[in-house]
């Protein structure tokens, strides 16, 4: 499988590291530094270096657009617009719906899927790659109904190769999530900076802090210009959650204010609950069941049956596509992680009018 | 030296452990629990343990009152009519002026002088005792004109021997601070775990998390009951950070709203700096000069030198009271780091009015 990663930061290095060692896939780069590519090269992320992102994206079976969130409009065109009828093309931007808006008007838009893998900064460079960098790390794709469901399949099945857990999620509900579990801890951690920070009011020196406020705002100011791209690509979103911090923050005032301390400890014991359900929100491992589904060969078929599972939480470990000899209808396997999610995932499926075979027992 | 700790758990613990090892001396605990008293006996936290508050505080030179701040205020005053005329009484509770303003009235106040060590949680157990748990940590003291000098230079040392940095700082100004740098945080933290909280509006599951989401949200709903007195023993200072953080938010939106990628990464590299202000305040090690202050031996003096470099962020490393015979004058040495750091400080004693005897070459 020949690979293209136009843009080799840590993000693309490692797509290029993990393609080549894991999946013996052969990778070509672009990227603006030459000194990137050639740094690219003595790391084995790369197996050749391309002058452009077309003729990088030129016979890949698959193309990945790894460059900040302001560039991947114009990366992504040319990618799609260089690159074959069977090629799929992806993207890591940390934000989808702005370019999944832009991909739609060009020809060919049936061909990209957005992706954003939850590993690494956007910020960092090729030299800090790792082959294990998506290693058990979520790897969200927006596929929507145009989405070709054979390079869906193929594009999961790719991602699952370089080690990470692909699901979809569609685009809006990505970007609020983000918004909420990124963007916003962002701004929160530059309020708090500059509520430590000397010279505001009455403030003579810095005040001294500890690992928790180190923690707290580890993210605080974060790469300037990446960021300033992230917000303004997702600012609706980023404004809303704002706004929704701002009315949290407006009853805990009162809240504080009424020193109430059974109000305010049941405050902190719902705080406390919410951590666990967010941060134990990941299911443990554990075996596989096939889930086959009867479809039939429509468009968007792939993407809906990934999007109804991906909002309901279930993860689709592995899956492929078989069509028939008639080309009109076909299977999907899917393969879930315990028998609750897999009979879950059924009856989800099952709802969209599918129809589900019985679940045979886990593979050993 | 006797010192007495009222409230053993992971603070009350490593004060045992620490003044045991660090400066031989002889550590008699009470707490409540019978179990905890054994365990902290096993430990080698303490040599004796007590039956009552009183009973441990009697005979001792150092008394640490080391329970949650809700519990704090009794226990002072237990503590303060418990032991003798030369001791010095102190507890580490993370708020103070709600504890003084209780203490004020008391008979013997002018022998208690509130303190706040930067380690270690409220919430831990004895177990996690260790005796290097303040190296290096900050410990503010926060003395009033009416506190004794000689306590305060004789408690100043007990912590420096512990390990602690000591620094005094006025009450008010520490609760400020603590509401902007350990408060705050904890609120954001409950808003921001909120945020990702599935079943909220319309989110059906619980978003996937990172190391970023996890470090930012640490410490939210962090132990409910202890959290309910922190808030409600700060309130007015908490309650103002967040209508500042209100103000600064309603901002951030405004700006997210208008897109403009220049202004965003303006507001983010500010951000920048103020962490890199934040985080680097501490100074680096320096060699140790002394100050040698003259001064006329009337209450207050002590604090009041203390507090004014505090205020200024001079750090004094140790310090000695050589009151002269006549008993009305006096010489305090300070030793502060780097000769930068002594001149300055040698600026703001003299401005109080007090001699300063030229500062010699530092200490090899």
């Amino acid at each position: 499988m020949r690979v293209a990663v136009l843009g080799v930061g840590l993000i693309g290095g490692s797509i290029g590291l993990a393609a080549r060692r894991r999946l013996g896939a052969e990778v070509v780069g672009f990227d603006p530094s030459a000194e990137t590519l050639e740094r690219a090269l003595e790391l084995g992320a790369l197996d050749e270096v391309a002058d452009s992102p077309a003729s990088a994206a030129s016979g890949a079976e698959a193309v990945f657009c790894a460059a900040p969130v302001a560039a991947l409009p114009a990366l992504v065109a040319d990618a799609i617009a260089a690159s074959g009828p069977g090629a799929v093309v992806t993207d890591v931007g940390s934000t989808k719906q702005a370019l999944l808006a832009e991909v739609a008007g060009l020809d060919g838009h049936e061909r990209f899927i957005g992706g954003h893998p939850l590993a690494g900064a956007e910020t960092a460079g090729v030299e800090g790659s790792r082959e294990d960098l998506f290693e058990g790390a979520r790897w969200y794709l927006t596929p929507d109904q145009r989405s070709e469901g054979l390079l869906y399949d193929r594009l999961h099945g790719l991602l699952a190769g370089l080690g990470a857990r692909p699901q979809a999620i569609d685009a809006a509900t990505h970007d609020r999530e983000m918004a909420a579990i990124s963007h916003l801890p962002h701004v929160l951690a530059n309020v708090l900076v500059s509520a430590a920070s000397p010279g505001e009011e009455t403030r003579e020196r810095a005040a001294e802090v500890g690992r928790s406020f180190r923690d707290a705002t580890r993210v605080a100011g974060a790469n300037p210009l990446i960021w300033a791209d992230i917000y303004s690509s997702n600012s609706e979103a980023v404004a809303e959650e704002i706004d929704a911090a701002i009315e949290r923050l407006r009853e805990a005032a009162e809240l504080v204010r009424s020193g109430d301390r059974d109000a305010l400890g049941a405050w902190q014991a719902t705080a406390r609950e919410n951590r666990r359900r967010v941060l134990e929100a990941d299911l443990a491992s554990a075996p596989l069941l096939e889930l086959r589904v009867a479809v039939e060969n429509r468009p968007g078929t792939v993407a809906e049956i990934a999007l109804a599972l991906g909002r309901a939480g279930v993860n689709i470990e592995d899956m492929g596509l078989f069509p028939a000899s008639d080309q009109r209808t076909g299977a999907i396997s899917l393969w879930i992680g315990g028998r609750g999610e897999a009979e879950r995932a059924a009856e989800i499926v099952a709802g969209l009018g599918h129809k589900v075979a019985p679940i045979p027992p886990a593979e050993s």
